[in-house]
């Protein structure tokens, strides 16, 4: 049975973490609300879906995965499930609680960018927060994320085996996430990653490996990837991109 | 070998969803950082150790557990770890994946709580962010506690097992980190609390059962318990505790 996803349909969001962990599985599965609603997709049909009674146990909130009986919430919950499965993290007790530390560390670390645009929360539009973004961003590049990045180099360097990865000698799904983070990033503040890529070559090497694996290349160039936009997690604002 | 807790050894914060995980096991562990400096203990030790190569995975930030060569760090990780190994979970993957959803869920709430008092990040004192925050927990008492508070009460409504349980008959971690919640926000917003808690009568119910379970009532009781202060996730601000 295919996997079906259920996200908002028109952004990479936190879905987008879970895609690419489907995607370089080579898993079949259904991005439910980006069919269209001839074919059952559409956003009605994920808020259906999220309200439904029979979705046991119940998410609070996308992105969510079912497999038959079995419903998984929460972005780093879902990669956990699909890492076992389809070997993207390590088989070990001590392996998958360190896939799982890192991933959480890429939550954190994304919750903290999009806050950079929305301090006060997602109820208020950034019009109404533009003040407070300004002093958010200010933070986050003088030093939160210096802080993440230099984690995950200091976590790359020390990991003698061959190749680039976060664990081990193979792909697991923190470098998938750990991609989709300098990705985003990229896109929201070109300036300023233009000045901190510089400090953390092993980051971006993993980013050049993920980017050139055959099923996420081909994932990336097709239209099953959405483009970046103003309505994800990732937002370019010029006022925000400036030299802090 | 007992469990070496490390945290900040003066608040509750995120480690005290640890302790209280530990106190409901049974567990034998060291608070590491609550010995004195003389005993091997102390902030600085906890620092030391945050910063050593000899950790292996490196933690990003406290809490971190260690156990002989295992270090875990996040604390719904630490949770979902000890929560296998003392029957504080579930023993199924379903199981298992269902109270890590609930502990991510409470992850969440529980930075929300936090950003009520630090909206634009822990860089900045309160003083220099009183506007934001008033502003954040505005919107957090008109809609995201009962979003959250909303979620519990279904869930618990839901499961159909005896008890008051989030998921089964039995004591989960998550039903740990709900009492800590309810119990923090009793300190932080004693008035919008009083209001809130009428509606959410098995949230409150747990939270009875929890507190009366003989392990956690003697850790209540006892002087491992830090009480609740102005330093923790959990802060008392009169100006922010009105009615919105």
């Amino acid at each position: 049975m295919a996997y079906e996803l259920y996200y908002w349909p028109t952004i990479q969001g936190r879905g987008e973490f879970v895609r690419l962990a489907l995607e370089a599985a080579g898993a079949s599965y259904t991005d439910v609300a980006r069919l269209p609603k001839s074919k059952g997709g559409g956003f009605e049909k994920l808020a259906k879906k999220l309200g439904s009674k029979q979705l046991v146990p119940p998410p609070l909130s996308p992105p969510f995965l079912v497999n038959g009986k079995t419903v998984v919430s929460h972005t780093a919950n879902i990669l956990m499930y699909l890492g076992a499965r389809h070997g993207l993290a390590p088989a070990s007790e001590a392996g998958k609680l360190w896939a799982n530390s890192l991933e959480l560390t890429v939550t954190d670390f994304v919750l903290e960018i999009h806050n950079t645009h929305h301090p006060l929360g997602g109820a208020l539009y950034y019009e109404d927060q533009k003040k407070e973004a300004l002093r958010y961003a200010k933070n986050f590049w003088q030093i939160r994320a210096a802080k993440y990045f230099g984690y995950f180099e200091r976590v790359l360097t020390e990991n003698k085996s061959k190749g680039n990865f976060l664990i081990g000698a193979k792909l697991s799904y923190p470098d998938l996430s750990l991609f989709q983070v300098i990705e985003g990033l990229r896109y929201a503040y070109p300036d300023n990653m233009k000045r901190l890529e510089k400090k953390y070559p092993r980051c971006i090497a993993l980013r050049d490996h993920v980017a050139g694996l055959p099923k996420i290349a081909a994932y990336l160039a097709s239209d099953r990837r959405l483009p970046f936009n103003q309505g994800g997690i990732f937002r370019y604002y010029k006022e925000l991109d400036k030299k802090w």
